[in-house]
């Protein structure tokens, strides 16, 4: 291991994307620089505007506002773009790639129009060009596709890959909200822009198809080549009647492969409530890969935003910078590095459901609960069930607010030793 | 690129998993070989009874019941072991890393109880040594926690580890099956071995746990190090408890960092209904990470069995074999290979919910019928809702059983034209 490498990074935005990066990379270099093996510097930054006011704050000299600062700069070995938009992102990529720099980009736009493109310049090259934040956000879907499935082939895609669509789907079938309001409530939220054409007409998700089916079939599919279908014809009505007929509606990104046939498209379309697809509500996206081998995969996080597009970015910055510091030896293995203490379940913060068989007379409550509240447990609910006359027994069903295990362990020994307990029969944990 | 380069792999083991491994690399070696950029040759199998019947036949010539003839066989790059039990696997892998062979195991027992040795030795002997396949099937959840998620801080690992208390706790918690009825089920279905003590009373989500919970939080956590409680003393009250009380049931894994220590535990726990963990049913596995920048990611899959345990064990191999043909270089980018054809939405082959708003009188549905029938056009359902009578317009709505795409929109044209159709206020493909 080059142990005096230096891994200078220089960054292309500082928008809200751009801002997490950069507190990652300032706030945390000891860590990230750690898991690397190698010190991971911020060298410059690209933004349009030098005076705007910004947090974090990033020290004045790193700041520039002309690219070939950063594109010409020899030291600068790993270029995250983070601009967003086709031009002057997709130019800056091919320079950096050009000039033979490692790239990080979380531009799906650029990716799925010139994807194959800067994808075989980088190639050429011999340096990577990693784009896991271009879908997805924080959900490591990109990644997954170009590795660790690669032992299958893959018959479909089905996703739902646009958190604001999904956001004002999500309004108008719990709140049945109409789409107009549901609209100006996801742009009251800052999850819809001004215009929303680009998400509620389905470009947005066209774009991150077109990169999950082109790497999922080893194929070039184009925005151009899917079918989209927005969601602004939706009405109320349409999620009461889906509903009845037992389905959610959902704005599904799709690709399929059969007989070497792909058929790809975006549309609002109904799920049966039953599948985990119809489950992902407001922000959250989900990708469902189907492969020969591993049959149904389903990824689902959130799809966008500071930190989960930040994860994917220092993610791929983290893997490159990895094999810089590698060279001919595989990459670092993860070893324990953290003496933390291991905790006893006596130490345990829980909620608990405690079911008892105790025999059905007046007071029995009382005694239990005078047990529970001299441990400090506090009582969330009682169920009184299931009276058996013949035998004079009843089940209590008891669940508590959070509550240490070890007390609650100690109560339930003195509640078993109750005469009119007849069996502690569980105790299980709540977990939320 | 070494274009010479060929690998061999030895396999150790022949059983379900190692069954699907020799199947991929026999039966698919040149798709794997295309994907790696080398050849990969699987040179030699080790198997206890060498007459034993087997599906794929390996040729005899491969067979051997030596270990040695693997462990040291210097063309022999790449380990698999696939046989599963503490011993003698952990001393062949051991062998196989002090003689400088890349390894790939599905041992969730040896890498729980003796991964960090291995790891340290893999690391001094500047090999890799990779283990997707011992925790949670065809899920990529190893390789995430070691690589895509790692610019997060991780706080929590909730999961549901075991495919057989899955499986029990869903037929317990479905058909209101007692425990020992679903045990049974799960024993005849091959689900549960005959001493089902590993997987029920939680030993064998301990192992896994003990995996996750070390990558995640960059510490050595043991199986000895976690809480376990079984889920034998489950009964069906129990479920419609929980139910009631607006939980499901689950076998947890779960592991936290707070305050620089870990708490560990598998126990059953009550998970609310709406939470996606409450909705992972029979053989499928859950792995929910919660991390400080990509927030909470949750992958979802098939657990367990040939197909599944084979994508992570090839998918690993891939990865491995990557690296040595890539020397110096980057590995090989996702470059599209394919000339699929990509087809247009009009070869669309789906279900649809057609939603109409018509006038309100006799014979309308016929006049519709007759539209879709003659485009064979099947209808499945047929709603009529929302009479308005001031308006004398009610609303339509059809679902179809699979037609294709082309057809559906000329039958809507001319549905569209009749004089008693107000107007087709929608039209939606129904996912299955």
């Amino acid at each position: 291991m080059t142990s005096n490498l230096e891994i200078n990074v220089g960054l292309m935005g500082l928008g809200v994307v751009g801002g997490g990066v950069a507190e990652a990379l300032l706030g945390r270099a000891n860590v990230i620089s750690k898991k690397v093996g190698h010190p991971i510097r911020l060298k410059k930054v690209l933004v349009r505007d030098r005076h705007k006011p910004r947090t974090p704050s990033v020290p004045s000299d790193l700041i520039t506002t002309n690219p070939e600062e950063i594109l010409e700069d020899p030291e600068i070995q790993l270029v995250v773009e983070v601009i967003g938009g086709t031009q002057p992102a997709a130019r800056y990529l091919h320079d950096a790639l050009s000039a033979g720099k490692h790239v990080v980009t979380a531009n799906k736009e650029v990716m799925a129009k010139h994807g194959p493109q800067l994808l075989a310049l980088a190639q050429q090259k011999q340096v990577n060009l990693l784009f896991e934040a271009s879908v997805g956000g924080g959900i490591p879907i990109v990644t997954c596709l170009m590795n660790e499935l690669l032992a299958n082939d893959l018959h479909s895609i089905r996703s739902i890959i646009n958190g604001t669509t999904n956001y004002i789907l999500t309004r108008m079938a719990h709140q049945h909200t109409d789409f107009q309001l549901a609209l100006k409530e996801a742009q009251d939220h800052g999850y819809a822009e001004a215009d929303p054409t680009n998400d509620i007409e389905g470009h947005d998700a066209a774009y991150k198809l077109a990169i999950l089916a082109s790497l999922a079939f080893h194929a070039r599919v184009g925005p151009e080549d899917i079918y989209r279908q927005g969601i602004s014809r939706l009405q109320a009505q349409d999620f009461r009647y889906a509903q009845e007929l037992g389905y959610a509606i959902k704005s599904l990104a799709i690709a399929t492969l059969e007989d070497g046939s792909i058929q790809a498209r975006v549309y609002p379309a109904l799920v049966p409530l039953d599948h985990m697809l119809a489950k992902v509500d407001g922000v959250y996206n989900a990708v469902e890969v189907d492969g020969s081998l591993c049959g149904k995969v389903l990824f689902h996080g959130m799809g966008a935003g500071r930190g989960p597009t930040s994860s994917a970015v220092v993610g791929d910055l983290i893997e490159i910078a990895r094999k810089l510091g590698a060279a001919t030896h595989p990459v670092p293995m993860a070893q324990p590095d953290h003496n933390f203490q291991i905790q006893s379940i006596d130490d345990l913060e829980s909620r608990y459901y405690l079911r008892l068989n105790v025999t059905d007379r007046a007071g029995v409550l009382a005694q239990i609960a005078r047990i529970l509240g001299d441990g400090n447990i506090s009582i969330a609910s009682v169920l009184q069930k299931d009276s058996n006359p013949a035998e004079q027994t009843a089940e209590i069903v008891i669940t508590t607010h959070p509550s240490r295990e070890a007390s609650v362990q100690e109560a339930l020994r003195l509640v078993a030793d109750l005469e009119v307990v007849r069996e502690v029969k569980n105790l299980l944990r709540i977990e939320e």
